[in-house]
């Protein structure tokens, strides 16, 4: 496994040693890691929390990590040495793989002394906010391709290997049936997809000879990209040819794919075409510069895709190539005693939830579909047998009461004391599990534009407690 | 160093498959790696070429690989077997790390046996497509914060470990004077960047104690982040504070940092208050979703700003986050007899140029600034002792005629035959010799908004030879 200790700003590492150094390392701190709204989406399915944690577990400083730190000269030969031993020893909570999150719910909450949960804000964001960001944009395209299935293609235009590999992970996690890349599906247990590219028709002296050598060499699995030439005068014309063959030899062709030009055309000319010569059952795959938005349009056009190879738009979640989440401190224990936290900001949409914090989803008894999300202080309960008042958390005048409901708590403990309690699974286990999570709200707010907006409550005493930071901070400015 | 030889698609494998099964193994294929017009700049700075021939070298099949391998079922035991002692045996000739590229012009000139070329079709891509890009958002970041440096701030939103580290060095190749990213200053030698954040001031009581301990821990380093609660009325005066109490000792304070609000305005009054206080020599870094555009504002508003932290929309190359770049065949070479290949399409700006090529930058003698570009076929040279005619390569009756002229041909050989001979260069030296080239242009072609276009013209003998095979093209799909 790959040391990521020193994947941190360098800034963590001065503060550690101000900690150190201030003999604040006892002081237990607790930070939310959260986004704010999100203008891709109206929401996000929560990834890459596998990574987060292993990378806590094998957090540790190597001998060349520390006589690296050394030759920076910004820290002293104690605190050097403090790093010896250095290991991950706190706690987190975290919203599992899949769940759809809402803004300002913490996706993952860290517990641990202030200069461990310090170190890790870099590289859990990074971790967290990369894999978010592409479930979230693959929901939105598998969504917009329902029912056709979306294969991820994107590891040619993913900002390196890494945003490549685990971009797919997030992918499948969010809706994807499977990815071109065989890295990926070798660490992941994915079936790897994918058949021939322009250059393999370019290595042959005619389209046709090409096609002909690809059928001989994957008679059962034969997809030809028709594209290189002209597709409906060469590629189409020369794939029946070569389906031709592959039947006179008693084997079943699978299709053809596009990958350029006005699929909405192509595809419905190449049906035609390929009815026409006895091949119903052979499939059109597509690609080029897909997204949600050309998924609707195709859809809008009656194109008869069967399949989408979805690549660059997807895995660099293109409008939007950033989520944005932050990593905010929200509680600081000195001593036993608990100090919630907030930072205030003339931005009312940066300022922060104080305290340790939990949330709640209530669902409709009737309809099992969520009715709105309430974020509260950690260890309160709602108890569904009373009526509850929802209230906008900006805007306070819009009130809604909520009768005949259950409650879901959305968190699990992933480290508890340092150690890994959270149950690994598989790719396609995390992708059932935001299937369901999906499953629970109403296709209003799912849908691409202009989705309804879901409500998310603070909890009365949260919120009062917010309140009085806020005006006590404000006193302690004006003085 | 990690085993990268699976990131690849599994079209690449299933091509390789069928090269070995219709015994193509021994065809030579040159393939160019290339972009075409790219929205977010009219040229872009080579980078990651490094990481590429490392990337080469170190390709081979672990036992574990072939296992993977063989449970897709998807080949026989020969192949699998030759895969043992796969190497890459072939030849690379590149654009330099730094180096100003347009359109169409060879990034990277792949000639290897026709499967090791195809292998690591989609691994070169992403390699290069990544670090190109930052290096070309950087450069636009750089241009428009002159004279003030940027730092390079994007590890919490860069998507992935490798897009943070990759992306910094490339940021640096770029322009950026360093990085916050640890792993990335440990890896490629350079100072990493930071003081402390939000959390250090909302760790302790009041902001002023937190300043304070600040000052304790880095006194000659003190640089103080003054927007936790409120800039001009709290964290500016604090700072005044704490550098009153670092001068009674005898240290010279840095500087604050802004990192929210209106930055103009803020900077100015901030600037005010530092030098009434005593501090005319205190810098004022500045971050806060700052890019290439935000940078051209705050100079028209004469912000007071020494230096920048660039973060997410640096590390994102957020308003085009993909190259778009490709690969594609351009000569197979069997039997010892060369064949320019090439790829037809509808669209002209998807058409590619044949043949094994180079490309020739034109420098005016006077002004040693350059004129044009000329992609040609490898081999031919241009006589700067004559007059030279330039046309434009789609809108063919534009043209210009040129004199007085010196050549440069872009490319270093990289590997031949499988043996690295790139010189292995520390970052700053790419730096450096981005710099170079960049120096090479008028300011009309580097200018943010509506930069003048640069010419990039083929030689008549590549013209000549992309029409004729056009036309045989035609003809053969004609039949």
């Amino acid at each position: 496994m790959r040391n990521l200790t020193l994947l941190t700003d360098f800034y963590e590492l001065t503060m550690m040693y101000g900690y150190f150094r201030k003999g604040k390392t006892q002081q237990i701190a607790t930070f939310d890691l959260f986004f704010r709204p999100f203008d891709e989406s109206n929401f996000c399915i929560a990834a890459g929390l596998q990574q987060a944690v292993e990378y806590l577990q094998n957090l540790h400083f190597d001998a060349e990590d520390i006589d690296y730190l050394r030759s920076t000269q910004a820290f002293d030969e104690d605190f050097l040495r403090s790093l010896q031993d250095f290991r991950f020893t706190g706690s987190v909570r975290a919203m599992p793989e899949g769940t759809v999150v809402f803004p300002y719910e913490p996706l993952m909450i860290v517990t641990a002394p202030i200069s461990q949960a310090q170190l890790v804000e870099a590289a859990l964001l990074n971790i967290i906010n990369h894999q978010t960001l592409i479930a979230t944009k693959a929901r939105r395209v598998c969504h917009a391709a329902a029912p056709a299935s979306v294969l991820e293609f994107g590891l040619r235009r993913a900002q390196g290997p890494d945003a490549a590999v685990y971009g797919a992970r997030a992918a499948v996690i969010g809706g994807c049936s499977s990815t071109s890349n065989v890295l990926c599906a070798q660490m992941f247990g994915l079936p790897p997809k994918g058949t021939h590219a322009h250059s393999w028709v370019m290595s042959f002296p005619t389209e046709l000879e090409a096609f002909k050598a690809y059928a001989d060499t994957y008679p059962d699995n034969c997809l030809l990209l028709v594209d290189t030439y002209d597709t409906l005068n060469s590629g189409v014309p020369n794939a029946i040819k070569t389906f031709d063959y592959l039947t006179a030899k008693g084997h079943k062709p699978v299709g053809i794919r596009l990958d350029s030009g006005d699929l909405a055309y192509l595809s419905k000319e190449a049906r035609k075409m390929l009815d026409a010569a006895g091949y119903p059952d052979a499939k059109i795959f597509a690609s080029s510069d897909i997204d949600e938005y050309v998924l609707s349009s195709l859809k809008q056009q009656d194109a008869k895709i069967d399949i989408y190879g979805v690549g660059t738009k997807l895995i660099t979640s293109n409008n939007t190539p950033s989520l944005g989440g932050v990593y905010k401190l929200c509680n600081l224990c000195v001593d036993g005693r608990d100090y919630p936290r907030m930072k205030i900001s003339d931005n009312p949409v940066k300022v922060t939830n104080p305290g340790v914090k939990t949330v709640f989803r209530l669902f409709d008894n009737v309809t099992h579909k969520a009715i709105a999300d309430v974020i509260a202080l950690k260890g309160e309960t709602i108890d569904p047998s009373q009526p509850l008042t929802i209230t906008h958390p900006l805007e306070r005048w819009k009130t809604k009461v909520i009768t005949d409901f259950y409650v879901e708590e959305l968190y699990v403990d992933a480290i508890v004391d340092g150690k890994v309690v959270l149950a690994e699974q598989s790719v396609y286990q995390l992708q059932q599990a935001c299937k369901r999570s999906l499953d629970g709200f109403w296709e209003e707010y799912k849908r691409t534009d202009n989705p309804h907006e879901y409500k998310v409550d603070l909890s009365d005493k949260l919120y009062r407690l917010k309140q009085t930071l806020i005006e006590q901070e404000r006193n302690t400015v004006a003085k």
